[in-house]
């Protein structure tokens, strides 16, 4: 059994270094004649990396949440955050398969894997806090109970709509990205769980 | 509520990274017969680089100033920080868009980019201040009014010079940047709003 | 002699930034027609990605036990940490290197650089550990006997193995990696040295 | 003036990126035919990388030695610590340069630019450290004398060294990366100012 402190450092560094890396997928277009219009032809990226850093910030704010309200941290758990911590930091790629071909043929097959990695996410940090709920000592004291209720009510939302976004992407994959995008929206205006006051507590 | 540490970590793990990843911008020139000139040719870049670097590093410290004096950190602020936390991240991208288009026909967009860039950043920063100044409970007592007045005054000076950098960039993209510098060196030696003393304070 | 704290600090940044920077080796493919094929083909890239995922999340697992043991740090130690931390952020290069060769004639020579940089980790940390154990001060009081037994038995039964992966890699480079990703998966069930209970504990 | 805390974290975390960054200079070779022998012919890229990450690592522990006995920050020593930063951030551009040319006629050039990065670090090192000690309250009682001794004659010696092998890089670029390292190597063994015993202390 650890303190947890080590192991939101570790976890802050992976979700600042992901959302930086982000950056890496806007490139400089080569289209000297037109520049103004070479970079607004480039929007795809602009929104996927909108919508991604977006979604990491929102992770990582329900991460802070949860590990704000663990009393120990044991091994599985340590294991689990790291499975976790895996979809989070491989994000750039997906955001970056979105943004090259959101605009194209190929949009839906790169928007359901950018929706099966969130999905994936998803579920990681949902086996988590379902691990920390279960077994003792790891939850402060009566933190268990509403977190576990909190987020399964999230997740009982969220992942249909991340299947639903997947599969709209075979209509039109902009309407898919702003699923996404909704989601990531409703999910920052949420009352935490596990607190009374709404999202301007 | 939450204690402000942990926003703090993450938001000093983005600066970090954002100010370091900087450096990719930086290539190295393939012409073999001539390096040094190859090297000096390349001062648009180590311009840029400098300039956003100096920028990063102080909008750090004006942070810093600013978090030392929260008390308590709700979700509102954790998104606004998050918002401005965007456009410090992005900054890599407008960097490189300046560096490679500075010494051509396209530098005026391209330095209005990187001039618009820096404006979000600093509105998004005063939205934060902003927002943290009328909210009861964040800030510890009696820093809301001096931060606040101190702030305000900086963004009506420092907003109209970055609306000025993007117009001179029509006439000559070397002022536009020499004007943006100019800002951040005088933002570096102004006395941090809520304190008595000097820069050498 | 010092605190051991900003070598946690500077440690698990080193650990953050290597495990994250291992995405850049996941590109988007160009291969419009069939984005599917192409992405599925790029197996041994994810294959190679999830290994040193797990890896550098189990070294820093381990890291952060021996860490946590730690009452001070003198400067050898600090340079032995070093010279770990070596490995460890040089991984991505091998781990690129093992997914571009791992499918063709190459491969077993870039399974053997792979196995060979798994291994000088092992040796490092190894060395620290060992270093730790034997000089007084370090270490808190009864954690240096149980700890370096725990460590020499996992080195007497690690390094042998990935020795076994450099050489059976060439016979088939598939089953140097799954030896390699079974010694991970391994460690991470292990009881770790020096504690009582099993890997839930 | 502020507690010396997150200028801290800040550093490490420049520190630890600046030091990983270091990786994206070492690239997979195309030559398939012969993996080991185009491996081999990369060894200019290896040993930069190894002489950078040892120098920034002895930097990281004598930065750590200095902010250690530092009991208050004010403004003029962030922004030195800031332009330190600076050199110490930029270093795998000349990294990534020197690794290039290392081996061909412009090696000496690629050389000097390298020594010079390096010397300006250690310059900007000892402007921080100078203006700490003159300065009333900075740093902890009794530390700034000896303190400023030891790093004055460190300076005095390590400087004429970068000179010399800037210099020396017009002959063999080889000899002048060795005296580079064995510089690093030296300062790794010295006792640490304003300490009494040995490197193993």
């Amino acid at each position: 059994m650890h303190a947890p402190g080590r192991t939101e450092a570790f976890s802050d560094g992976v979700f600042a270094i992901a959302i930086t890396l982000l950056v890496l997928d806007l490139h400089v277009p080569d289209a000297r004649p037109d520049l103004l219009g070479a970079l607004a032809a480039q929007w795809p990226h602009y929104a996927a990396y909108a919508v991604s850093f977006l979604t990491i910030g929102i992770i990582w704010v329900n991460h802070h949440g949860f590990v704000d309200r663990l009393q120990r941290v044991n091994r599985p758990l340590l294991f689990l955050n790291l499975l976790f911590l895996l979809f989070v930091s491989v994000l750039p790629f997906p955001t970056s398969l979105l943004s090259q071909f959101l605009d194209g043929p190929q949009g839906p097959i790169a928007a359901a894997v950018y929706s099966a990695n969130m999905a994936a996410m998803g579920v990681a940090f949902g086996a988590m806090v379902g691990y920390a709920s279960r077994r003792r000592g790891l939850l402060a004291e009566g933190a268990a109970a509403a977190l576990t209720r909190g987020y399964l009510v999230r997740f009982a939302f969220g992942s249909p709509v991340y299947v639903l976004a997947a599969a709209v992407a075979f209509v039109d994959t902009r309407i898919s990205l702003a699923l996404i995008a909704g989601l990531a929206v409703y999910y920052a205006l949420l009352t935490p769980p596990g607190r009374g006051r709404g999202p301007g507590e």
